[in-house]
């Protein structure tokens, strides 16, 4: 089990076939069997199977060609409405209405999120992570209608590997480089310097700043792949998002 | 393995036996090979086993039981520092002071503390997540010294299960209730009233709410667990945390 963990890979080619009903039901049981706060379970998952339905949410992923090839998205979401429907009939007066029950409910949806994916990776499939899903997340709740209360964190693309397709395992930093014992160990220059050496010497991160037309590979993120323009703008869209949906 | 992830409960007390240097490092290796945004990596993990830290640590956790019951604490933090450090080492000027940055690291950092979950349980470990850490996340920035471009979004108590307790495993809701084909299905009253009536009916339930003097089990939430006075003023001191450590 700790081999799948260290041997996977994300998966951005899937073949035809679709997941089965009850493959998908088994794996969210497992997902919703994590820890939760207070056993809240504050999270929902929309899934995206229709071809046409997946191109139009594709939209608010910039169109990344994952977001189609896969047969199955599933989006996850930050989710006080169910509960806030609770108290109500319950006659219970619900105060969730803020940044941190957003925060709650965002780690019991991501959290849910991951044990999803080593469920499904340990059955055979592959995932890929929608990052983009805090960027346009306004489109996605129109699209999905979401009610307030509601706001989706992050979503899949799942399905089973392309076999004819090769699936490479990228490089990772050090595993020191995340380690701090009792306090945070502040990095000097020559920590920096170990940490991203063989990341920088890799062929393909070198082959990437040359086409790029860029002197550091840290410059393709700076000035190209998360831009500090764009973060700006997707940062104030997000938080207008959590301010509709009821959070701020 | 889909065994594991269904069975799993929360471990609160835990046996004497402290966790080997050798089998933490593997399961970082494991929690640091899941998914991350754009491969950046943007978390860090504070190791507290000092007893006299563990407690003084257990204080911005309301001194819960658990969080001084077990031999290892482990602080997942969202962590924009080492990239910007990187970065100024390397001609590039970072753009990530931005609240969709700490969105960005916060789920990274998610999505490995709950890999490091799975893989922990699989080597016979027990773990509990102390979700106080949003609570109170200025104190345990002081304790921890985390500089700015760091916050810390989860916790866990880990260790090897007291084998003399019984760790019970607690209800769920069933699993249709988390999920929306398509779009998001709006709840009627009947659903809520179906999702919850199985854990309203439970004996432990019921003596939860006959106990705190209330109504209903929603109550118990909404007036004593997590009240609306609480979680607002604890939404601005998260807030305010968010802007010192430069991300708002």
């Amino acid at each position: 089990m700790l081999q799948q963990l260290k041997n996977r890979r994300t998966i951005r080619q899937f073949s035809e076939k679709k997941i089965d009903e009850q493959v998908l039901k088994t794996l969210f049981e497992c997902a919703f069997r994590s820890s939760t706060t207070g056993n809240m379970q504050l999270y929902s998952v929309v899934k995206t199977e229709d071809q046409a339905n997946k191109e139009a949410l594709a939209k608010f992923h910039f169109n990344q060609p994952v977001a189609t090839a896969a047969p199955t998205i599933l989006t996850f979401c930050a989710d006080f409405n169910r509960f806030k429907l609770w108290c109500e009939q319950s006659k219970a007066k619900p105060g969730y209405d803020n940044f941190l029950s957003f925060m709650t409910a965002a780690i019991d949806a991501i959290i849910a999120t991951q044990t999803f994916c080593v469920a499904a990776e340990a059955q055979g499939l592959g995932i890929c992570y929608l990052g983009t899903v805090t960027y346009m997340a306004e489109g996605i709740i129109d699209f999905l209608k979401l009610p307030q209360g509601v706001v989706p964190v992050t979503a899949l693309a799942v399905g089973y590997p392309d076999e004819q397709q090769h699936h490479p395992q990228v490089d990772r930093l050090p595993v020191e480089t995340f380690l701090h014992n009792e306090h945070y160990h502040h990095y000097t220059d020559t920590d920096i310097k170990n940490a991203y050496a063989a990341k920088e010497a890799l062929e393909e991160n070198q082959q990437f700043v040359k086409e790029n037309d860029k002197e550091t590979l840290a410059q393709v993120f700076t000035d190209i792949r998360y831009k500090q323009a764009d973060n700006e703008h997707f940062s104030e869209a997000l938080l207008s998002v959590l301010k509709k949906q009821g959070f701020l």
